[in-house]
């Protein structure tokens, strides 16, 4: 029986990077969270400390930082499958390069009903996200592409109804015919190509989301995350799969009887916890087997 | 020398209250955190556990849920003054109460252009807030009410300098004319009335900080936020003072220098601690004394 | 009618001082959390943007770093003492300085039944903090010395009832003989003299509130908190003051009747939010007005 | 082309369970967060929303705190697997469950020297967890453990280097012989049986961790780790694989030098973000394949 080294990847994760575009007077801006992995051969470092194989954390840093100048970002999947490219291909020991990044999204400011130059106020919580992974060498040069949405919050005070379900010794749950359905969305689809237009892309996927939680209703999360998935399947053959992790936040209505008060769904508690949480994939039938990247 | 009580209160925080109005198919809702304070005499429950005049916390949460469908929230302005008021007029061991309320704002999910009667996604992690205190009986009874938002997040990407500083012996930082200017605004203004609409004024004096945050040419924090606080009030004859806490979220330049590539204020990254922190009020010359409430 | 400044101060915040004492091969650490604030004359910087008698941030932040190793850190009072008075002797815009300091704990790592002499896992998320502000020059110099713990989790699983309390229309609360009381302590106490064995004083103080938190059967958490500031005030005449901020941590008895389970206070669900949360103070007859510090 | 139902799960998270025995009057405490997933044949519920097979996440909850009497919570381990069993063999739609529970821990507050009966401080923010699994009926039967601990903070204030390393046209860090080493660790190993003695393993993982991580002389992270779960493995043959996320938390010497200051490893900063990442298993050459819990 030996003791040997399993699956690793070592990298620097959350680098904050801020990116100005100022070649005129209108400012833009990409406001980045950026994590870098790489996997290959480092059982020396691990083993016996030798370091020659490894390319430090702070090395990392320093390209990404860099390459927000060098190559710049036109988008965040290209920022991202540049730096993959370039640790897989400069970097001997390593043989395949994991680099996630989230975006928050900023909108100008009005002034007198135009947006301003280059003053900016944050939009939301949630952030646009993307996961790019790229390994071997010539003809076996892999890269995926999991772009997706975190902590998009939704929420329906009606269309929603929850009844019919199996039931054991432990049920208390009343049934009902009229709820609010509510979620802190983090969606991930998986591209089956590269040469997607990712901007326009990420925008329709985020708006057909958002629509058809509106539309379906709702007899479970289950039913509306399915239904979300499946437009965004038929309107994109370049996504192979999508990804649902969705809490059911839950809003109990409150019981105003003690106070002579009637409450026909108006007056809800927002819980915290526990929460429901659901997570589901929806995929094309011939989808290719998942990527490690893919597992919760 | 004698041990005794001093000031204290007690209350319930934190109520998640969710109302829906569903009066038509086009529902509204508002989405509030609510605290509770009572001050008064509460001297036994302290030093012999005596609990005959204290109102339990947990009926004040049933007061806070029941008044969200009695009063309705017309405001969160009007519906604290409804729940500090009451608390102060039924309960006779209670001089004073303290209501304090943050909301969450949502906005229609667009569905074919126009806005879903009954699907929203939350907007932003900034909430609007007040703080309504009323006390005393009879000719006696005064009420506050301070007015903000939490968490406003504003970025300029240039009109920021910052030179001609005291140095010292500790004094590294270079002189700089042109950088980025971030922070997560804390603002709170007091009225000096409570015939106010309280809605159009959040929003009038919202609007007047974003926009002025934006327009000046700035020398330092502190200057943009006077002259925010500054427009706030000749626009608003109903505030008396405005408060900011201003975290100079801290953009630096990433020197690339070392890797042959030039950055002319494009690459930052944004640092998370430490941060400056900048504490202002700006008032009319003739404000009253301030209220407990007002301290940081 | 014009529009002034109001109230101001400015510092750096969260600064993350880790201080290593290595004089023997059996190394000591401090690890903080440092904030200072400068009050004084900083009328200009805020209307017209001249920073002549502002000294930076960053020199701040240079100075308490610089002070961990040119002072020490004996204890954080006498570190923040020392930073306070440098800020108000040396520089001739400021005429008060006010330096928050928590500090994060460490205890050895276990080796063969003794702790190690340089590595170290942290104990808890309970801080050690001291608020020091000094003012004034010459006979009108003035300091004060605020100092507690943040975040200390108490609970008891029993010794604890509530009734006998005020009922009105919105009370729905049963009466309990016997229930869970539990809390996430903020204590704050004030000095009146600066001459203190300041180590010893902290270690003292919190196994006092420690000890009456146990002993006490306690009919509401008020009492619990009056008597454990009563025996801090009769062991230490140093202290004038102390004050609680103390969440009411609710576990509600779950009700297993529904599955045939008998549940005589065994299992419990301990929920978020809302919370009850008492504020109060305790203090001697004589104590002097309050300093701002003292404001919720 | 045909779109499908991929991998799902659903159940209730963050079931916040405290257990209270009181058979003597000393008492004892079991604090958790309990999490549950059920896996199996929820085809319909996605498709149409036929909720006939679901068993409703609120039925889940009410599980997990009938069994916390029920079957009382030996260790976290053996309560975990009585509920997947449960989850398992009485609901006929569901093929897997999947438990997760995380332990705060919590002592006895001293008085006089001994441990208090029923009072309780928490200590630290440090969690141990598990993940039960269990599937398959009959001979298929399946039941994997997945055993750890959670931010678990450790600091060594020497006997760190990092040199040696790999270098390119990024690289700007330099080498040190000396430095701090920190970290916040996430372990987890999974045992190959369950006839373990899970409370007695637990506690001496967790010592052989941070026995190894005081004593190797560490030339990188990577190295401590590896150490540290080798050692793991040897002393405990019921373990099959031990991985570790393990944030390398940053604290950078402070050069004094401008303030003509010395600064020979006394004085850090404690950085946020970014921080390095270093993920490793270590492993039997004969552990099975990995489960799908064991994806980061």
């Amino acid at each position: 029986m030996g003791i040997v080294l399993g699956p690793n990847q070592y990298g620097k994760s959350e680098n904050r990077v801020v990116r100005v575009y100022r070649d005129t007077e209108r400012h833009e801006i990409r406001d980045l969270n950026v994590s870098t992995s790489l996997r290959g051969d480092f059982e020396a470092a691990h083993t016996t400390g030798d370091q020659a194989g490894v390319l430090p954390t702070d090395t990392q840093k320093n390209t990404v930082f860099s390459f927000a100048k060098e190559t710049g970002i036109g988008s965040i999947e290209e920022y991202a499958m540049a730096l993959a490219e370039h640790f897989v291909d400069q970097t001997e020991s390593v043989s395949a390069a994991r680099i996630a990044v989230a975006e928050y999204s900023w909108r100008r400011i009005e002034v007198d009903g135009a947006g301003h130059d280059h003053a900016f106020t944050r939009t939301g919580a949630e952030t646009r996200t993307t996961v790019v992974t790229v390994g071997g060498t010539g003809a076996d040069r892999r890269a995926t592409v999991v772009s997706g949405v975190n902590d998009l919050v939704l929420l329906k005070t009606t269309g929603s109804e929850f009844h019919g379900f199996l039931t054991d010794h432990y049920t208390t749950l009343p049934e009902t015919a009229d709820r609010i359905l509510a979620t802190s969305l983090v969606a991930k689809w998986r591209y089956d190509r590269t040469d997607v237009d990712w901007d326009t892309t990420y925008r329709s996927v985020r708006g057909l989301l958002l629509q058809k939680f509106a539309e379906v209703h709702s007899y479970a999360l289950q039913q509306s995350l399915y239904a979300m998935g499946e437009v965004a399947l038929e309107k994109h053959p370049e996504i192979v799969q999508i990804r649902f992790a969705a809490p059911n936040k839950h809003h109990f209505l409150v019981d105003l009887g003690p106070f002579g008060v009637d409450n026909p769904g108006e007056v809800f508690v927002a819980a915290d916890r526990p929460y429901g949480l659901i997570e589901a994939a929806v995929q094309r039938d011939d989808a290719p087997a998942e990527a490690e990247e893919w597992h919760w």
